[in-house]
């Protein structure tokens, strides 16, 4: 039992309701205040935790942690620290923010944070990247589309987690603008390329983890170790121009199609604070080679929503997905990752691939919703979208749902 | 005319005729001494030079320079100053070092360390990697053994540097041992894949160039600012598990079969050294689309030749290929790469992709030398290889050859 998944503690921060942030979450973040101080921090109800400041009030002395792991501009040296580190500051943040505790009001002072007086920055400088294809309908609604839908599924598919290296460089954190990348495309009937603004700017549901640090360069992780190696996750959104992708991608994937942006949450939130969540993924059929089988329940239950927006009207429910239909698990995503050898380090990224249900309505992405185009969706507006206009507005969110 | 490039300027460090470190060359990297100290260093014949050292006794004043610039473990922050202050410190180099120079004993003593008393670290810490497929010729033998000879080149290959994102964790220094990456195969004759080591490693001769700080997110460089934003080139061997890579790599790319291990050399050549060996390039047919055009001379003569040693014979010259041979160039390299507005940092690298020759000796890889198997290499002991055994030994070199 993670001591700070207690479902039935209270906060003495008051927490409404429906928060996403009640005192079993305890995400962790980059904060900057207004006078410009930068923290590693966390969150219940509407506040956020200076965490740096509660270290220098000796909160977390019996704790072996260096004097200035919280006073830092991203979350990476932390992340190094491993799994038993990372367990015991957040279950001290519970047992500091417990009802049952109380907390002296000079301490309130420098320790909590309105939120809406912070700025969330980006949480993690990312090392690598990398993007898995690992939701069984959005690979095969893709092999529909594109090739044969009697043989969707590539031959590959039901035996290994795909996946492909991403661009690091170009995460940023949600609620930056992005640009409509330009390139190369292939316009129908035409046998070489046009010029110019992707038409076909799409969104992906995605949900990523992030690693501690790993072993070293000819090591592996199996799939029994590697819960231990990553400390959370957040929302992804692996933004796709499908026009440059599509006349790009052949033989070596996705390239400038991808890069252009990929956008993620502020909070991440911690594959501890998960595991109350955890339910049965899909049987694998065929069976998964050996270095790929897992024991218990590997999946999550995180709902997934996304809203679209616009200048006529607020953001629109679209999409209503779960993690929980993916067909690969994460044990089994950084077990094959590392099965080569290939190290990972405190930091990188890992995205699941878009995430799409059985049904139309829990497609992770415009292409799948408008099934290429074909199915307009209508807006509060009287518009319909195929694909994202300028200045529309795009938003996913992610909750896990307490059975208490 | 950059200054350092003079080919008439002789050193007063010995350097043999045949040394690649003549005082035209001043290469940087990251030199670690017996006693442990680690700084950026040049070399000039079988010397390194301790640009910190240099730095600490005023050799640098009249240029704009941090105290601790030199003072690193990796180039980063020197790359971030960008091409004038890069082309005034070589420049001031090759002056320091001119044998119409002299400089006092006691400063060569903690300036100067011979290469064999120095161990060469990693010269950068990579940030994003991308490996490009740029020669035409490896492209075109790579489409004829696994697609089709009459259509080897697929359609959008003359029209886009086609490119993708590899591994940045696994890029290790030239020297470090590999291991034999263990995978999913598809064995032949089979429907379901096999577990185990890679059968058919090979390694692929590529150079790579290392950029300074790009633009930001949304911006491009152009094929006429490419330069600015190029520091210089270092030789890389893309290694590659070509079982792996065949059942992993649709549709989404190579993956495992690459991010196993990727080995570069120790010095980074700077652009400017290697401006006087500019050459042009075959001309592009069809025309490229205009964001692609570039003026000038933008290929370079670079002589490439890998060697392959064992326990039983010394390192064999098994290929001699050029850069000079690249279909796509650096500067279209980077303006693809940006066309969509993706950020480029300091540290980045971004490989050529396999460099062949038109003629089977200038191939680049076992798999093309061998033809995918069906003509084995012989080897000064009598035995042949088709792709590389344990405990192989392979070299790769490069070289300029000036024309005086």
């Amino acid at each position: 039992m993670i001591k700070a998944n207690d479902p039935y503690r209270k906060s003495w921060i008051e927490v409404t309701s429906h928060s996403d942030f009640p005192i079993q979450n305890i995400p962790f973040g980059i904060c900057k205040t207004s006078d410009k101080t930068i923290y590693v921090g966390s969150r219940i109800g509407d506040y956020t935790i200076n965490l740096n400041a509660l270290h220098k009030l000796n909160y977390f002395n019996e704790i072996s942690l260096d004097r200035d792991i919280f006073n830092k501009e991203t979350l990476n040296d932390f992340l190094k620290l491993g799994k038993p580190i990372w367990r015991q500051v957040r279950d001290r943040i519970a047992e500091i923010f417990d009802s049952n505790n109380v907390m002296d009001e000079s301490h309130k002072t420098v320790v909590l944070s309105k939120i809406d007086e912070v700025e969330m920055l980006m949480p993690v400088k990312v090392g690598d990247y990398t993007d898995f294809y690992s939701s069984r309908q959005h690979a095969y609604n893709i092999g529909c589309m594109f090739r044969d839908p009697n043989n969707a599924l590539l031959p590959n598919w039901l035996h290994i987690p795909v996946g492909y290296h991403g661009r690091a460089s170009s995460i940023i954190l949600s609620g930056t603008n992005i640009y409509r990348p330009k390139g190369q495309k292939l316009p129908d009937d035409s046998d070489s390329p046009s010029f110019g603004p992707s038409k076909l700017l799409d969104f992906e549901l995605e949900m990523a983890f992030i690693t501690g640090q790993g072993k070293n360069l000819g090591e592996t992780i199996s799939t029994q170790e590697a819960d231990d190696y990553i400390f959370g996750m957040c929302i992804f959104n692996d933004w796709s121009a499908r026009d440059i992708q599509k006349w790009e991608y052949v033989p070596l994937g996705p390239f400038l199609g991808k890069s252009f942006a990929s956008s993620i949450s502020p909070w991440i939130v911690t594959l501890d604070a998960l595991e109350p969540f955890r339910v049965a993924g899909e049987i694998q059929k065929p069976k998964v080679l050996p270095y790929l089988k897992f024991e218990g329940n590997k999946n999550i239950d995180i709902n997934l929503e996304v809203l679209l927006g616009s200048y006529n009207f607020d953001p629109h429910l679209i999409s209503k997905s779960n993690y929980k239909y993916m067909y690969w698990n994460m044990t089994q995503q950084l077990a094959h990752h590392t099965i080569n050898g290939c190290n990972i380090n405190a930091g990188d990224m890992m995205a699941s691939g878009t995430i799409s249900g059985n049904s139309p309505e829990a497609y992770g992405s415009m292409l799948e919703l408008s099934w290429k185009g074909s199915k307009p969706i209508p807006m509060p507006d009287g518009s319909e979208r195929k694909f994202l206009n300028d200045n529309d507005t795009l938003i996913m969110r992610a909750y896990c749902q307490s059975k208490i």
